[in-house]
């Protein structure tokens, strides 16, 4: 049978979007639209701003033109990397639907965003089954606070208890996430301006996504924003000045879940400045029969992101129509190729 | 739908067979036939061996009547708890088969016979299909050197190497495999007795099964196995002695499979006495693009491995005939009741 490489177009050319594209290239992809509302990357070659060794020919698009580059695109697919929530990404995958391009998110709270915006997603998911094409979520959390849990599962008796810790530094991400964090507040000020909001964290949407995928129905689920500090005086880069001992050195949320069937999910999720010898940290604890610790060190999170994410390409343009959560699909395959019969 | 309870045989009442026992008690599935070769079991409960709170009505039989008890039990499947190699198991394997009865076993090689076994594997691949059955092989490689990597790999760019270390107290399973790990020996007679053999070690076929499961096909493959030593003497428990400095603490295999895809995977696994502070381990590096590597400390290997062969019961029962080793399977499921449609 024969095959053509997958069309892409890439909507959001930061950080992420800059890997993307060079693992879309490295695996035969055709990159055929790029997007992005940043006004210095207008108008510059997606491969340039990659820093591939050659232009690809694809100039990037303001989103404003985004609907001209969908219509003259003929993508199998669209990849955003734009932003974390559902109300900020509802635009862009109601455009790629609107198109009958499949969608695939690493906004965070697309990869299970079945409760907390059950309005959106259900209307996505109308719009996508009506068109034919499939809308989803993934990135780190698909195989890190996702199916490497499941598989773990798979190897165990009786859970009573799944307890994650996930660690970033966040003076590594620019000073909007170190502010958002609230790096350097009092605990005071930490409490009123952080610990009081009451929007979902990350791992809010992947402990339901774990739910979903072992059978488990939500009976409660709770959140705390927690402050981090330490003994002594930190450094933040970002926001280039010292954070006193006992003031925030970032944030840790904290979610329990609490299932009918029983097991209890409690998962911290901690960025925060480092302290001497503080490194990117994943690690979870299945309790109950055995107990198994599964441990990553230094994970690279920004390239597990995005391979996560190519390779979940093919899956994608076969998986049923609708908003489709990666819950309901087999773990990612590796991919070496992305191709599509002709 | 209405539902039934799994039938099970258990096949080897020993350490292993007593936790399966337990395991599918506590999950719902029904015994319905034991056998064991041990004649210190014959005739006794199968639930009293497995150290039940109850009898389970259930008396295990010599291997000698295991048709009869194929022929009275009705099973749905046969969980198998006995030896290592194809050739050690096919007679069991073919009279599961005979009886039109579903096989699993944590026979290590059976994880992914193909090619060490190739004749008696196509054998009872045949035979399961005509009579309509499937027969597999699981346990702790199933997850741990095996689905662990693969959903990693789902994570990963581009795979360059695999490097796998698996490590456990040779001195925990009883004399018989201390000695088959040369524990004691010097240098020149480890070489001699141990290091001459080639037999396939467990990852081996792990190194196999891997490959299949990642697209990846087997260019070369080679083992060598090695002494372990330390630097103090080490006291054997199972064999009640020192083992001087120097000697053989244990064994080490080490395979190395090339691809004609390019990765290599390169898996150690060493079982051995321990030095202070030494423990069970299971941890495999993915190099390429980026890397990581996956760290499980101290894991309890027996029950792990019951957990992941009663879990794949279900997907078992509803896979297509023939020997179909798990690298063809979704990952195993977390599973809690072993019911089947009536």
């Amino acid at each position: 049978m024969s095959k053509r490489p997958i069309r892409v177009i890439q909507w959001g050319c930061g950080l992420m979007g800059q890997i993307m594209i060079r693992y879309l290239r490295d695996k035969g992809a055709e990159l055929v639209g790029a997007i992005d509302r940043n006004a210095a990357r207008r108008g510059l070659d997606a491969g340039e701003v990659a820093r591939l060794d050659r232009p690809l020919g694809v100039r990037i698009r303001h989103p404003e033109e985004a609907d001209a580059v969908f219509r003259e695109a003929r993508a199998d697919v669209c990849i955003l990397c734009t932003r974390s929530t559902m109300p900020e990404l509802v635009d862009s995958l109601k455009l790629a639907a609107h198109h009958g391009v499949n969608a695939i998110t690493i906004g965070e709270e697309a990869f299970y965003p079945w409760t907390t915006s059950k309005a959106l997603t259900e209307e996505l998911d109308r719009l996508a089954r009506s068109s034919d094409c499939t809308l989803t979520g993934s990135g780190f959390q698909d195989v890190f606070w996702g199916n490497l849990i499941a598989v773990l599962a798979g190897s165990t008796q009786r859970i009573t208890r799944i307890q994650g810790l996930t660690r970033y530094n966040a003076d590594d991400y620019g000073s909007a996430l170190a502010q958002k964090h609230g790096i350097g507040l009092d605990p005071e000020t930490f409490a009123a301006r952080i610990g009081a909001s009451n929007a979902p964290s990350y791992v809010w949407n992947s402990n339901e996504w774990l739910c979903a995928r072992l059978g488990w129905r939500v009976r409660d689920i709770r959140q705390q924003l927690l402050p981090t500090t330490h003994t002594e005086a930190l450094r933040s880069t970002s926001l280039d000045r010292e954070i006193p001992a006992g003031h925030a050195t970032g944030m840790k949320a904290v979610v329990v879940v609490e299932t009918h069937e029983g097991p209890v999910i409690e998962t911290h999720c901690e960025g925060k400045l480092y302290a001497p010898g503080e490194v990117d940290l994943n690690e979870w604890t299945l309790q109950g029969e055995p107990e198994t610790t599964v441990t990553i060190r230094k994970p690279a999170t920004p390239e597990l992101t995005c391979a996560t994410v190519v390779n979940r390409l093919p899956q994608l343009l076969a998986a049923p129509p609708g908003f489709i959560t990666t819950d309901r699909l087999d773990m990612a395959p590796h991919v070496t190729r992305l191709e599509v019969a002709a």
